[in-house]
């Protein structure tokens, strides 16, 4: 990697004095939970008893696969390039979840296999119209998997620059949980068919012949096995874009609200790659993909929600905000057991 | 029970149209889970594609216990009304969460052992300064649990004139997980043992002194076992007024958002009394009290959070709330297959 990432670790002096603030709210001690561990976390990335969250934005990438072209997904590539519409439009799920929670949205075309004619709200930051093929090559280039990472990260300075201080990032690509497979099963040695889901709606057979590919592609492959050439290799030009997107939102300091199987992933080759961009990183949801629940527990990940999700977009992550805003409006709103003159009472 | 309430079973002959529409939106069929569920349940209790939230409201019934005094609970009964204080002052954790999304909030007197003064904000409903020591004798008179019922009955007939049309209730009563733990085992057949937890804090040995206690008392009671008598002698005030509050929400065909340990154990009880109550119920999240897992197993409950909540006054259900709107909003606002000319990719 030729980019580099500069990512601290928040300085843990704070974490006592969150402690202590957290537990003198008028409640039994850790009475809220999963609230009480979210603020701590947010105080200590933002080193502040009173953190704050401004202008949430969720970045879509788009991109096409040519991995697609074995019949690995359920769905037909046509979808990809459709759904960029039906986002534009406002009419898709992460739009409804953006609208209800006050997120801004990006959509970002990474390498869709369709010339878009200008349109209004899309990002053209293509890349190639799809991915090579990875059960005889490898997918991108090196040049284009740096490309990649640097578009990312440049979509979330634009981001930064609005004031945003958290962000989620979604994907749309049909065929990309194929590829969030082989990145989770070379990265953590998981089995691959234990990696291997339904993605949009396989059966049993379907899953069993994606295997199959899969595990083709996997002995195929005869690359250094380093995370940057696993990445490159079998990667997707949208989801090496969120790669580059989380590094850059923890290099910036931002808090990164992580969506579902592929975006977990993701995050697995970015931890990787910077060990320190893990402190950053709250787990919306365990989604319903196969493999999800254990690339999370791979990562130590305690997700949000556990809603049976498995669309992507971000809006798993989207769906988990409101209990961020909770945990931050708790240690910022709630009276002190003194100030409220209540006898502490655990 | 002299008080009736009438509560229909919604009509099941509008599922398969909302069914088809939420299988018509765009994304993979199932692929929003649980928003999905809720969405067909809602537009079920409201007989429409195009349900809407309105008005939301908390309602927190407040009351002392007379079991107190055999020291079952962490605290001091005096917390119950200093937390009456900080509810009305918005510095409880009820407070923020409401705030956040836009409920109305009313805090009820049951049955407080302390004189107020007229406070702004406080509605008094008081029945008497706490209950009965169900140790030696019931909780309540009939008349008392009769007035409970119609009293949070009469609550919720506020909120509906108001507009409102799904509903969460808290408590505050030291001492209450107490009482919920009676009504568990005798209306489950659950060991008490397994019905009994930590409260606001107890340690392992406080745990095993409340369940002592609780198993002298119910080797006591020589009722005759109905879940009305077994409702008033082991009950809090607050606990039947939320009774009452459910059946009358239910009847007026709104949404219940369900809480924790205690609200759960009350639409337990509400639903052994009319067991259509269950139609319009919503659970909000399985806490962190022991044996709240056993009773939502019991109700064939499937809650929305699983936050290692166990605060009460309704902040579980609260924090569900962002979620129920979620399902809402997908089914009213999401694209659907042919309106957004994106191929059926499931």
């Amino acid at each position: 990697m030729k980019k580099t990432f500069h990512i601290s670790t928040p300085d843990e002096a704070i974490l006592p004095a969150l402690q202590s603030k957290i537990d003198n709210l008028t409640k039994p001690k850790g009475s809220l939970g999963v609230l009480e561990r979210l603020a701590k976390q947010i105080g200590w990335i933002q080193q502040t008893l009173e953190p704050t969250l401004n202008k949430p934005y969720n970045v879509v990438f788009a991109a096409d696969h040519g991995i697609a072209d074995e019949g690995v997904s359920f769905s037909p590539k046509e979808v990809t390039c459709q759904m960029i519409s039906n986002f534009l439009n406002g009419g898709a799920g992460v739009n409804f979840l953006a609208r209800q929670h006050g997120f801004g949205l990006k959509v970002v075309d990474g390498g869709v296999d369709f010339d878009f004619p200008p349109i209004e709200g899309l990002i053209d930051r293509k890349i190639r119209k799809g991915t090579r093929n990875y059960l005889y090559e490898a997918a991108m280039t090196e040049e284009e998997a740096e490309l990649a990472l640097e578009r990312g990260a440049a979509i979330v300075d634009d981001c930064r620059a609005e004031g945003c201080n958290i962000i989620s990032f979604g994907e749309m690509g049909i065929a990309n949980t194929s590829s969030s497979s082989m990145w989770m099963h070379f990265l953590t040695g998981i089995p691959l068919e234990a990696c291997t889901g339904a993605g949009s709606g396989l059966d049993r057979a379907g899953v069993r012949r994606k295997y199959e590919i899969l595990q083709r592609a996997a002995d195929n492959y005869k690359g250094d096995r380093s995370t940057y050439d696993i990445m490159r290799y079998f990667g997707g030009y949208e989801m090496v874009m969120a790669v580059g997107g989380m590094l850059r939102a923890a290099e910036l300091g931002m808090v990164i609200l992580i969506d579902g199987f592929i975006m977990t992933n993701c995050l697995l080759v970015a931890s990787k790659l910077v060990p320190e961009v893990m402190h950053y990183a709250i787990f919306g949801h365990q989604g319903d993909e196969a493999g999800h629940k254990l690339v999370l527990d791979y990562l130590g990940a305690k997700p949000i929600l556990h809603l049976d999700l498995r669309l992507g977009e971000g809006t798993g992550a989207i769906c988990a905000y409101p209990i961020v805003e909770s945990a931050v409006r708790m240690i910022r709103e709630m009276s002190s057991f003194h100030d409220a003159r209540v006898t502490k009472y655990f």
